[in-house]
C-alpha cells in the first residue's frame, strides 16, 4: 500500500506550527508497513488542496490529510474532499450530539459555527475525536482510501493511533505489533553501530529513533495474529536488550519518569524532590504520571539561595562556601528533602540553565538514599538553551532513581 | 515573490525526524514577505525529486530544498537540481579547502566521499555553512532562483538566516511585518465570529489561531519599509483588542508565563507556588522564563494531604472538614505560601486531575495578596486527560496573576 500525506494549514506554511502531524502519521503508516512516498503541505486554501487531492489519487492507494476540521470558515478540509470526490456532505445528528456533550463535559457553551463540524461526506465511517470537537472520517472511492484527521497534534494522534490505525489494520487481515526499547545514557551513533546487522531484517524490523538525551529501538512483526508476532519479536528483542546491556531503561514504558513511577511501585519506595535550575520540572514530570500520589511525597521549588535556606533550612554560609551550583549544596538538597518529607529516597538538582553565565551547563544532580548519596556532575554545553539542559538535567535525575532502585552502579 | 520548499529526506517520510526546516524556511520567508504555498517532501529519490522541481519551477519564483546535501551515495539533491535545470556540476577548489579546514579545526579527518560535496552547479553562489561540512549554493534560471540548504537542522538554520535570508532581502525591495495578539479566556469560534469581517483583509491580513485553552489573531502586513507596516498594523491591532477586551493578556509575548513574568517585573512584585495536582507545573512553567529567580520566590509540590501539613502547615482537620479539593484548601494553600516565602502574591492549585475519581476535572485555583484572597472553581471535564486539565489550571493561574496585576476582575 502507497500513502500520500496531505497536512492542511495555512499556519505550517507561515512556519507558526512545526508539522509534528506528518511525522507521526508517516511513523505509524510505516510501522504497518505502510509506504509514503509524499508528505505535501497546503494552506487553508480550496484550489490548492484540490491539485493535491487529484495528484494524489493517481499515485496513492491511501491519502491522509490534516487539519481543517475546526469550526471556523478557514477550516474546508471535508468540503473539498467531499467535492473532489463526488460526495455530498450530511449533518451527522449523531456526530453532533457527541461534539455538544463535549462541550458540556468541558462546562463550556458552542457556538452556530462548531455544527460545521457535525457535516460529514456520505459513506463515511466517522472516526472519533477522544481529544477534541472535530470528528474525522474515512471513505474509499475508486480503489482509494480517504482519511481525514484533525490538525491539532494532541487530536491527530490520538485518531491516529486509536481508530485510523486500528482500521487499516483490521482491513489489511494482518496483524502488526511492536516494541518499544528505551535507553538512557548512550548515543545514537553508538547504538547504531551496535544494531546495525539486526536493521536489515524484513520481519521482524528493527528502527532506531532519537530523542533529546534518549535512544529507541522499535522492534516491529506482521503477523496472522498477536502470539505469532509475539514469537517473532521475543528473540529479537533479547538480543537488542542482551547488546545494549543497562542503558535499557524499558520496553514499552512510556518514559523515564513512568519507568521510575513503575519501579517505585515494585520496590514500595518513596520519593522527594528539592530542585533549582530544574524548578518543578522533576516534580511535574512524576505528578504526570497517574497514581504518583502514592509514592511521591513531595517536593520544594528552591530557585534562589534564599528559598533553599527557608524551605530546606540549608544556612547561607554553606552555600557561599562551596558555590550554589556545587556538589555539596545538590547532595545537602537531596539530604533535607528527603528528611523533610520523610522519603525513602530524595533528588536534589542545582545548575546553570542560562542563557547568561559562565558555567551554563553545569549541573549537579543528587541522589540521597538512607545512608547513601550520590551526585553526578553533568555539563551540558555552554551553548545549549535552557530547555535542553533543564530537559536533560530531569532525566538524569531519573536515571539515577532508576539504577538506584535496580541496583545498579549510578 | 512565492515560493516552494522542498525536503529531501527518507527520514522525514519514515517520520523518523520531524521537518523543523520546512517550519524555519517558511517562517524567515514569511518575514521577507515570501508566499510559501507549497511544502513538499520526498525521499533521497531522484524521479521524484525531478517530478517535484519540474511542478515547482511553473508555479513559484524561489524554489528552496533542504538536505540531501551529505556526503553518502544518498545524497542526491545537487546532481539531481543540476539535471533538472541543465546545468553541470564542477568541482569548486575553494569549496573543498574549507570543508578540508573544517575538519582540521574538529581534530577530525575527511573522506574521500567528502570530495563529493564540493562538487558545485556552475554560475552559483556559494552559501557557506558555519555548522557543517556541506555548502549550500544559489543560482538564477529562466526566472527563477533555486537556493540549496543543508538537512540538520543547525546546518540548515545558520545558513538560512545567515546566508539565503540577507542575499533574498537585499534582492527585493518589500519589507513584512506581524504582530500576534494573544487571548486567553475565549473561545476559538467566540474569537472568530467578533474578528469575522476583519479576516477578509488583503493588506494588513488578520488570521486566527488556537492552541489548548488559549486564542491568537496574527495581524500581518506588506510594505516598503518596516515604519509603513506598523503604521498599517497599529489601526488594525487596537481594534481587535478593542473588540476582544481584557481577554488580550499580551501582544508578541511569548506565553502567559512570558507575559505574567514581565508584569511581575514592570510592578515590582515578587510570586511564590504552593501545588496540589499540577504538581509543579506552574513552576516549571515560571522558571523557564530567563531572569526568573528575580520575582519567583519558590514553591512547593504538596501532592499529598501529609506534604499539604508538612510544609505549609495546613492542618489535616482543616482539610478533612473542607475536603482536599476545595475552595478553602486552594486559599490556604496560597496564603501558607506567601507566608512562607515572604512574596507579594502566591498561587495555591489543588483539584482531581484524573484519571480516575468521581470529579475529575473539578479545579479550584487561588491567588493571595496583601489583604485578599481570590479562588476560580473550574471544571475542566471529566473527560479530559491529566494534561489537559493541568494545563489548563496552570493556565487559570497564571491569568489570575496577570489580571491581578493589571488591576482587573478576577
Amino acid at each position: 500500500m502507497n500513502a500520500e500525506i496531505i497536512s492542511v494549514g495555512t499556519e505550517l506554511l507561515l512556519g507558526n506550527s512545526t508539522n509534528t502531524d506528518a511525522r507521526d502519521v508517516s511513523q505509524a503508516l510505516a510501522a504497518l508497513g505502510v509506504n509514503v512516498y509524499w508528505q505535501t503541505t497546503v494552506g487553508d486554501n480550496p484550489a490548492r488542496l484540490t491539485e493535491c487531492l487529484y495528484r494524489a489519487k493517481n499515485r496513492a492507494d491511501l491519502i491522509v490529510t490534516t487539519g481543517g476540521l475546526g469550526p471556523t470558515c478557514d477550516d474546508l478540509t471535508k468540503q473539498t474532499i467531499a467535492r473532489a470526490f463526488g460526495r455530498e456532505l450530511y449533518f451527522d445528528e449523531d456526530a453532533w450530539e457527541t461534539i455538544k456533550a463535549w462541550f458540556g463535559d468541558q462546562g463550556r457553551s458552542f457556538t452556530e459555527n462548531n455544527k460545521a463540524q457535525a457535516w460529514l461526506p456520505e459513506g463515511c465511517t466517522i472516526l472519533p475525536n477522544d481529544c477534541g470537537t472535530a470528528p474525522g472520517c474515512i471513505f474509499e472511492t475508486d480503489g482509494v482510501v480517504v482519511a481525514m484527521l484533525p490538525g491539532p497534534p494532541r487530536e491527530c494522534n490520538a485518531m491516529l493511533k486509536g481508530h485510523l490505525i486500528p482500521w487499516l489494520a483490521d482491513r489489511s487481515g494482518q496483524t502488526i505489533r511492536s516494541h518499544m526499547i528505551r535507553m538512557f545514557g548512550v548515543g545514537e551513533s553508538a547504538m547504531e553501530e551496535k544494531l546495525r546487522d539486526l536493521m536489515d531484517g524484513a520481519n521482524p524490523t528493527v528502527a532506531p529513533y532519537a530523542k533529546l538525551g534518549e535512544c529507541l529501538a522499535r522492534v516491529t512483526a506482521k503477523g496472522a495474529d498477536e502470539a505469532e508476532c509475539e514469537a517473532m519479536m521475543a528473540p529479537m528483542v533479547e538480543e537488542i536488550c542482551r547488546r545494549m546491556g543497562d542503558v535499557v531503561y524499558g520496553i514499552d514504558s512510556q518514559s523515564l519518569e513512568h519507568r521510575v513511577l513503575e519501579l517505585l511501585g515494585e520496590k514500595g519506595k518513596t520519593i522527594a524532590t528539592a530542585e533549582s535550575c530544574t524548578g518543578g520540572l522533576i516534580a511535574q514530570r512524576i505528578t504526570s504520571v497517574p497514581g504518583a500520589s502514592a509514592w511521591y511525597k513531595g517536593g520544594v521549588n528552591v530557585y534562589t539561595v534564599e528559598a533553599k535556606e527557608k524551605l530546606l533550612g540549608i544556612k547561607g554560609g554553606f552555600i557561599e562556601k562551596h558555590g550554589v551550583v556545587s556538589a555539596p549544596v545538590a547532595a545537602k538538597m537531596a539530604k533535607k528533602a528527603r528528611k523533610l518529607l520523610g522519603s525513602d529516597i530524595a533528588v536534589g538538582v542545582t545548575g546553570w540553565a542560562g542563557p547568561d553565565g559562565d558555567d551554563v551547563g553545569l549541573v549537579y544532580v543528587a541522589l540521597a538514599a538512607k545512608g547513601n548519596c550520590f551526585v553526578r556532575r553533568l555539563t551540558l554545553g555552554a551553548k545549549s538553551d535552557r530547555e535542553r539542559i533543564r530537559t536533560l538535567a530531569a532525566h538524569n535525575a531519573f536515571d539515577m532513581v532508576r539504577r538506584y532502585l535496580t541496583g545498579l552502579d549510578i
